[in-house]
């Protein structure tokens, strides 16, 4: 591909972050090419008489601890492909001030200021997962689904029946958001049991390196083997009387008290799995807890931590359904992950007044950006460019 | 001492056991001497003419695992100084079967008909749980404490006022009971994550071989260094807008994703404190969020996590606080860990009516059998003999 094709195929905008204890979520804009023409000084700009701008919304995802890869990612990928795109009208898109939010955008910001010379234009963290969650739910068909007894089914939301919900983030730790509205929410619960917990108990039990690693590892394990079952108490039976089967778990970890075991006697595969169904099962009995206090049927869970795991999404909803007795369901999200990136990139549009998201496709093209650039091709970054599905969507340049 | 004057002080009688994941708890009588004399059969009765014997509830505890240890000090401690013991009526008072409650009642009847002669006569846990419990806020003076700030403070409950209340009783597994009178409860909630999970991950963690030694581990530990606070995310500041200080944990164990140490790469104090602190703070948060659900005000926790360490109680009474803004109230018991065992024991009387049990004066004297006997010294069983406090009373003989 010749690189003017290529140049033109990729124009990118409106980059919005949100960098997490964990993770750092990266959305941006990318125009489709025939959105543009070449400019007599050799700059890119909109289409003469072309106001709505087609293209997708992409994402990608890098470990905050490897935030080099993100400053690589975006100086090669984002800000390059967005240098000199102009509107007809002669207005440069803004390169260098850029929304973000979490609290990475507090502690980050020299770093961003310095090596990429960008600025953060900073958003609430609660506000932005609300938004984003939102965005989503009202705009993206086939977003969220119910996963229960091994079935994934969409639910189509009724946008006047949408309200009020209970929002679960679950990042390093977990907020829970009572949603009640456009911009009406309040966080009135958490945990810090969360997915930090289970990547750093996991590392530091499995020795697995990363986030993937230790789900997969989990996918073969078997938790039965240290966990104990009321059935290890009670020598087999039921205790039937409160409604306990000798399957439930009695004691996370309770079988590592007595067997005589160490650490390096179990197998990683069922350590974790036990840790795995303890925080998955921890999560969704809080978020139950806090549902029932204000009355909310839905409960929908976001964040980075299930990434569409069925043994994760199975534990979940058997809490929610066992402790509620069916009363409130469990729903999923299928860009969990990006909640409070997309709450930040919306913000473009409601600050500036200059552009009207609208997402009116949604596809399941996974591949995010064209590598076929020499540049992208060499360059020292891994980013993960097959986590977030991207939505094809227009920006109205008004 | 000679034997026989030992004989005398120590005739032990209403066993009681309750058997959990974890622990065996023991509570039983211990009639001081006087009440007793030699008959012309070589046996020891009930002194003439005495319907109320004194004595003492005398409380031990072994370690499940360890049962073998139990059923040696039943052998010489208890049964062997019950043996011939007959009320004047010359009924005997039954040394086979004995009370028993927790799962381990089903586990291990077999067991202690074979090894001991004794049947057990099975009570309901729950049930035992929450009589033990009564039992301890009616009759025990100086029972039920506060912690806050560092102050431990003995509440007076008022008998008329002390319905509902939520019991929570960690052992390996917790489990919340709302109880609302003499008999009448609900077991309304529980988590996995008990007193099984603290030293089931800490064992694996640490190489910790005991609770206590996990305890003393933890109370020289620091969180913070394993932990991810709000002020890791935000580069050192608050989470303000929402309540959470930078020095609130977003994730327990967050740390340990991302600073490239292994598990020896942590000293085992601080992982300790960090598995204490993230199991005391879920239970405290569970506890208040079910009994916000039913209004109830007071929170009185069980079971043999706590003992009496203060970082455990503070955690779980700030968690309390923080959650229902000073609404509810963490309450600690000083016999904590043998409610079961106290409801089982206290059935003796319910169901025999032959027997009226009385706690007339509480004592701090912490000796719980006279050590001073040849067989005591010389058996192969190392009892907890000083965990419980016994509590002196009186069981009057109709």
């Amino acid at each position: 591909m010749d690189p003017q094709d290529f140049r033109f195929s990729t124009q990118i905008s409106h980059l919005a972050l949100d960098i997490g204890g964990t993770l750092i979520k990266l959305v941006y804009f990318s125009a489709n090419g025939d959105n543009f023409e070449e400019s007599s000084d050799g700059s890119i700009v909109v289409r003469s008489g072309c106001s709505v701008v087609e293209g997708r919304l992409c994402f990608a995802k890098f470990e905050t601890r490897k935030i080099d890869d993100c400053l690589e990612f975006i100086r090669f990928n984002i800000l390059h492909h967005s240098s000199g795109v102009k509107h007809p009208n002669g207005t440069a898109m803004d390169k260098l001030s850029v929304k973000a939010t979490g609290g990475g955008a507090f502690r980050f910001a020299d770093l961003f200021k310095e090596k990429l010379g960008i600025l953060f234009d900073k958003e609430d963290e609660m506000h932005c997962l609300v938004v984003g969650a939102n965005f989503l739910l009202k705009t993206v068909p086939r977003e969220a689904f119910t996963y229960l007894d091994g079935q994934k089914e969409f639910v189509q939301i009724d946008h006047n029946d949408l309200y009020p919900y209970l929002l679960v983030n679950i990042g390093s730790g977990v907020s829970m958001i009572k949603v009640d509205g456009d911009g009406e929410y309040e966080r009135i619960s958490g945990t810090s049991l969360g997915g930090g917990t289970f990547l750093g108990l996991g590392k530091l039990l499995t020795k697995c390196k990363s986030f993937d690693e230790l789900l997969e590892l989990s996918h073969h394990g078997n938790n039965r083997v240290i966990d104990m079952l009321v059935g290890d108490i009670y020598g087999g039976t039921d205790y039937s009387k409160i409604g306990l089967s000798s399957t439930a778990i009695a004691s996370s970890f309770g079988k590592a008290i007595s067997d005589g075991k160490e650490l390096e006697d179990y197998q990683p595969e069922d350590v974790a799995r036990s840790l795995l169904r303890m925080i998955s099962n921890n999560i969704g009995q809080i978020a139950y807890l806090n549902a029932l206090r204000f009355g909310l049927k839905r409960i929908f869970f976001g964040g980075f931590f299930i990434r569409g795991l069925e043994y994760t999404m199975d534990t979940i909803s058997v809490a929610v359904h066992f402790w509620s007795r069916g009363e409130a369901k469990a729903l999923f999200l299928r860009h969990e992950g990006f909640l409070g990136a997309l709450g930040a990139f919306t913000s473009y549009e409601t600050q500036s007044h200059n552009n009207d998201l609208k997402s009116y496709h949604h596809t399941v093209e996974r591949e995010i950006v064209n590598c076929s650039d020499d540049k992208i091709r060499h360059m020292p970054v891994t980013a993960n460019l097959n986590d977030g599905e991207t939505i094809e969507c227009s920006i109205n340049l008004v």
